[in-house]
């Protein structure tokens, strides 16, 4: 798709192209109230700053529910409805486009120019939405198969339910964090040895820290309790995405997880980047995932089957030595369920969605050698050591390491990006 | 321990004593907005127009506060801490006192008594707290032994992890409801046969749906994320307990929840009682728990052992007809872990806990036959029928029935009690 040439310089390179136009909450040292902003290329324009400004004033559309824009969070504005956001994300391209009609928005107006566009570096980003609930799916069919595979050997990787249902479970959305926060390695219960019988763990600190690739996707608006969200109507229900770092202690899952489901060794920290990337801007990336031959239930059949995203995916892993490594490189696309099926499978039991409840993917593996999005498949278990620049070897994370999640669709020039979500690893407190 | 005597009319009955003083969210034809309110016999005290109209004016430690008396829910009042909370139902005590220094306050000022001392029949109540994250403990051992009988028998019946860890899943927020909430019928994906090859689902409506009997735990004031909760001061972090039925859809259940555990099972609806019961209103009723001879960790070692509560508890089922039937009769005694274990537990990881969490203590179950706390275990997996007054059996509930769980702790006069947490059960729609 062409956009047209903005009278901002964009390097190429960025993730914040003029087709993009991702929103997120700022602060910055003279606004330390968060509030909303969106990123193009190498800035900011704070969305509070524009709007008490007039800057929506060519829309009465927009201008009427602007004080959504001087809000802590996106709820406000994720809220009004996925039309309503295409028709900012619209006003907007068109206030950054050369010889626009807009120009005496901003391009003209230096002196809100001055105030509102702000250098990204300068400003600080919080978590875009307050959460309501959290739920992770599972839904990449390679790393069930790849894990399963591990656990019970490939002929039973999979469970009966697995390609019948969008398989979740509820997570902590306490604990989500935007990117850049430090995570403490956690402490748990652990197993020194899983096979010794009897099975008497002890307390200590992960050892078998490990990362989870995943796409986030916020819901814009809901359901009432006892409703449901028809599957061929559920991309209205989308705001937009975000890259997750599903942090997981392997170790202390392993003990806990049986019979209730995966709980501390998930629950210290799940990193989101901080910029949602609005459903409108990853339209033209629709695509389709990987195959389900199994007959789905009616509630869960699409009309139209291209519901995943094409976004390709990069994890970078820094040691403490400052030397970085890209460890994974896959994409999005790797879903056996797409956002609608997670919508209409969550509420077709009659639970509420909220605007800002966070889903996400499950972590995304592709099929060949260093495309699998957590460390226990690139280990293959425990067999296998990855080898990183610099000499250094990996299992699993240690103290001081930093992850690094970069994603984007398109090209050069008109990239629709996320950004980075980043996380690193501090050592463990003292807990006894 | 005795009580001084209230100038108000208070039926002995009453779960509402002047020993109890539990807070809740109201609204009422004139006020429409929901806001605080104490509940005292067959009257609720607005605190909202009691603090309005000076009636903390006696203690500048409350009156400094009122602005929490506004709210449209308990959270900020919640999130002073427990010494505050003491303070303010000591305070309330001695208002409703006969011949108290605060008469002035409330008995003799008749107009204020007019406006804020309101029937309880005509106060709507709402959920008390706006609830960050819900996590459903495990830690009924009876509950557990009694379900993993019918699944693996008793040999096997407790998970190997099940008296080193207070075992949790993450619930949904979300479809916490108030009592007097109707549900409707989940619809879900079911396994017809559970034990025919191959697996395959219909999706219907639920046939085995279940009730849990549970005591919810509000969190008054959590830790930083990266911190953990000592058990030994744990107890300063607990606001207040409610009732609470955690409906279950056993069919959805049983093909749902490997590996992830309950999903759609349970987040169509976890009905809680409107009045939240101050943790300092029961500490006389601190009792010791089931036994845990398991060595445990360090972090879940407390020194006082008296950390869950003697309360009485009734569950009751009315069917369609009118007809009741008192169905199970236990006490929250029964669990393997306390209160303090759950938040310590919880923390321990790192995992931030806010002010409104909600914890669940599981489902409580008794040795004896009529004490057990879901349909599953009473009617012993199928096996029997549960016999109903007016002649009516149940194995599971049906349309039109309805369940009222009531709970008390102390004597006649002076009891200190819950209320009621009552759903009915609506028919399914139609979702094809």
């Amino acid at each position: 798709m062409a956009f047209p040439k903005s009278w901002l310089p964009i390097p190429p390179k960025s993730p914040f192209s003029i087709a993009n136009i991702p929103f997120g909450i700022i602060s910055t040292a003279a606004n330390k109230t968060p509030h909303p902003a969106v990123a193009i290329g190498d800035n900011v324009l704070d969305l509070r700053i524009f709007a008490e400004n007039k800057g929506f004033s060519a829309s009465t559309v927009i201008e009427k529910e602007k004080d959504v824009f001087s809000k802590l969070t996106l709820n406000a504005f994720a809220a009004l409805g996925r039309p309503f956001h295409r028709e900012v994300r619209k006003y907007l391209q068109e206030v950054f486009t050369e010889n626009s009609p807009y120009a005496s928005l901003l391009e003209k107006n230096e002196s809100l120019r001055q105030q509102a566009l702000i250098q990204l570096k300068d400003a600080d980003t919080h978590l875009p939405l307050e959460i309501g609930d959290y739920t992770d799916f599972f839904a990449g069919r390679n790393h069930a198969f790849n894990v399963g595979t591990l656990f019970r050997g490939p002929e039973n990787a999979l469970q009966p339910n697995y390609e019948h249902i969008p398989v979740a479970y509820h997570g902590r959305a306490s604990s989500v964090v935007v990117s850049g926060t430090a995570l403490k390695r956690p402490w748990g219960q652990i197993l020194p040895d899983p096979k010794a019988e009897p099975k008497v763990p002890i307390f200590a600190p992960c050892r078998r820290l490990d990362i989870e690739l995943e796409l986030g996707m916020f819901v814009s608006r809901g359901n009432e309790l006892g409703d449901s969200i028809d599957v061929n109507k559920a991309h209205e229900h989308i705001f937009g995405y975000v890259l997750m770092n599903d942090w997981s202690a392997r170790d202390i899952q392993t003990w806990e997880y049986v019979p209730l489901g995966p709980f501390n060794a998930k629950n210290f920290g799940t990193t989101i980047s901080p910029w949602v990337v609005l459903a409108d801007a990853l339209e033209p990336f629709s695509s389709t995932g990987l195959q389900n031959t199994t007959q789905l239930q009616s509630y869960l059949q699409e009309n139209k089957k291209n519901n995943v995203i094409d976004i390709d995916l990069e994890v970078d892993l820094k040691t403490a030595s400052g030397i970085s490594t890209t460890i994974i490189r896959t994409n999005a696309r790797k879903l056996l369920w797409s956002w609608p099926q997670m919508l209409a499978h969550h509420s077709v039991s009659g639970c509420p969605l909220r605007t800002g409840d966070l889903f996400g993917s499950g972590t995304i593996s592709g099929e060949e050698s260093g495309t699998q999005g957590s460390l226990l498949e690139q280990i293959q278990g425990g067999k296998v050591t990855l080898k990183l620049n610099g000499g250094e070897e990996r299992k699993f994370l240690e103290d001081g390491d930093t992850i690094t999640i970069r994603g984007w669709s398109g090209e050069e020039g008109a990239l629709v990006g996320f950004g980075e979500a980043v996380g690193t690893i501090l050592p463990a407190v003292s807990r006894k």
